[in-house]
């Protein structure tokens, strides 16, 4: 039987914008004649070699380490689509490395994996680290992600940082602090529902109770995660044990119940009658895309703040509030790692740009360019 | 005891030149607004990442795959330099990269990675192929880089070409082409002795012999190689089982004995005592660098021809004549490997484009313009 399936339109916008690929490697340094090439390439390389071979810190002064970041995927979470396999996954590290470059200064190259094992994949990024100032992880599919992340982090002595867990999770603690603001409440003492325990639901519980959060309850496909259920691969069991300190069981609807805020991270359908469930003045991220968890006209009936992540409604939470400054700042300072206290200073740092924070204003544009100058900063303080 | 090392002269031309490095990752579209975001980035980039899932060769219309060659090292044979480690060798790998992209227009990124046993090494390449639209081998020490050259080659759809090889045979074979015509010899009666059996030496051997040339002499560092030596690994005793169609043993002097041609790829110095045995009116190309095995001068008492690897003198052996042209045509034409047949007919197009070829000018210059697209048509003939 032959699959039948349409091409592309080769004429549409997506298409046409993606013709020849979104990046090139260009040369910094004139190229003019003999006497260049006798400086950029042999013999007068090889000083520079040698200085390196002799000082390997002089490869943050001497050659694009100082300011490269590699995306790096093996295509098995990519957006919304799933396991579609490295080269499917190449445009989406092309757009990330554009948006590094134009945002952030970073100059950043796809990486894209054949998957395997958590073991094979770490020994491979491990093995090609030495080329690059940090490393982005990108929709890499959970729970192998955590693994791989954490093995990298011990392993490499520059930053490792995975967008789908951490740019969303920084996004989201910013985007609450103002939504606080908006409502009257105190971040701290508010009720927070979760729905979806991937990569960004375990990063976001994490960074929330990190800010001071204490009551965080989380639910997967399968309900509340608590520490009653016998369901639980190691990494929500121990999510089981950090959140959920009420000991609420059930469905998301029953996390829901009294709840403040609602975080949708999932791309599963709520009901608005669960919605309902929450309380007065509630807060509401919807943030699966392109179909949020409850569309914002459902949301906004019951909901004093909402935020999608979408570009067409107010409040886009979008990673690229975070990345392209986290790493500007880790690369200026020499970080070897992005550490928690780094994380929660950029989302506070993204949350203060906006002076005063309304319903339809808790985070900034994705285009305000004084975003990743202060996530940067935030980053460099932090060190 | 502590090493005490003179720090790099930060204000020398050669580090005034690597300062920050020597490239950098533009986008090639416009981020100017919502809009742009939207084509580049989520949602529109799903549609081309869903086109590419269905049918993988779209990845070669609308990704950075298309035109991006990966300059992939160990830093185990670096320059002269030996093994000085993957940091240390990547302003040799930024400097390929200028390359590429000034004569070839190729886009390429250093991949430097920690080294290991050849088995690992072909696992992280393999494991990151599906990245680029070529892999160029570089400065990996030998025998290593003949085992990892060929595994990858069978394991991989697309081009595999360790330049300290094939680069390197390419163009001595043009110039050789040429020096015939200048001494009026007929290239495949000549009598050919090399000095070295490297990556090189060895590369060298193989094209000269594909090429017609039927009487080739190797020897190493213990001189000459041939069936009788008892020292010898399954590389050289290839070698010598394919060369050395005489017998002849004993040192290089004696491989000189009325050599037509000597061709030194090893670093080590030749007597000008075993010059001297070489055929009246000889060619000597003498291409290790900065220190090429006889002076220029010493060989041009006893030779008709004189070649090296540098730049201040006349003669320049550069694979710089060749690669860039090379990926160039292998890319424009889908190519999944550079064959045999390839390389010859761009040695053949290198040596074509020097009219009325002398005894100072048997190859173009590095700087001549036609000397690319030349490589880049023979090549895609070649398919």
């Amino acid at each position: 039987m032959t699959e039948i399936t349409p091409a592309p339109d080769a004429n549409s916008p997506v298409f046409l914008a993606h013709e020849g690929g979104k990046l090139e490697t260009v040369p910094t340094k004139p190229l003019r004649d003999r006497d260049d090439l006798s400086l950029l390439y042999t013999p007068g390389v090889a000083d520079v070699c040698r200085a390196i071979a002799v000082d390997p810190a002089l490869a943050m002064t001497y050659t694009t380490k100082r300011n490269t970041v590699a995306v790096v995927t093996d295509g098995t979470a990519v957006l919304g689509l799933g396991d579609i396999g490295p080269v499917a996954a190449l445009p989406v590290m092309e757009g990330k490395a554009v948006l590094f470059k134009h945002f952030g200064g970073v100059d950043s190259v796809p990486v894209c994996l054949e998957t395997g094992t958590v073991d094979e994949l770490v020994e491979a990024i491990a093995r090609l680290a030495p080329t690059y100032g940090g490393i982005n992880l990108e929709d890499i599919s959970a729970p192998r992600c955590f693994d791989i992340e954490e093995q990298l982090k011990e392993r490499l002595d520059i930053p490792v940082f995975h967008d789908d867990q951490h740019g969303t999770a920084i996004v989201t603690l910013a985007a609450l602090i103002n939504a606080a603001k908006v409502t009257g409440r105190d971040l701290s003492a508010m009720r927070v529902a979760i729905a979806g325990a991937g990569a960004a639901g375990v990063a976001i519980a994490n960074i929330l109770e990190r800010a001071g959060i204490a009551d965080v309850v989380v639910a997967d496909s399968r309900g509340v995660i608590c520490t009653a259920r016998e369901d639980l691969g190691p990494h929500k069991k121990r999510l089981a044990h950090d959140t959920n300190p009420r000991g609420v069981s059930g469905s998301l609807g029953d996390a829901l119940e009294g709840a403040d805020v609602f975080v949708g991270v999932s791309g599963g359908r709520v009901a608005e009658s669960d919605i309902e469930r929450m309380a007065p003045d509630a807060i509401i991220f919807a943030l699966a895309n392109p179909d949020p968890e409850v569309s914002p006209d459902v949301a906004a009936r019951h909901a004093a703040v909402v935020a999608t992540g979408r570009s067409d409604h107010p409040n886009q939470i979008n990673n690229v509030l975070a990345f392209p400054g986290l790493f500007r700042g880790a690369l200026d300072c020499g970080a070897k790692a992005i550490t928690e206290e780094m994380k929660i200073a950029a989302a506070e740092a993204i949350a203060a740009l906006v002076d005063d924070p309304t319903a339809d204003q808790i985070v900034p544009s994705v285009f305000d360019e004084r975003v990743a100058p202060a996530v940067a900063e935030a980053v460099r303080r932090g060190v």
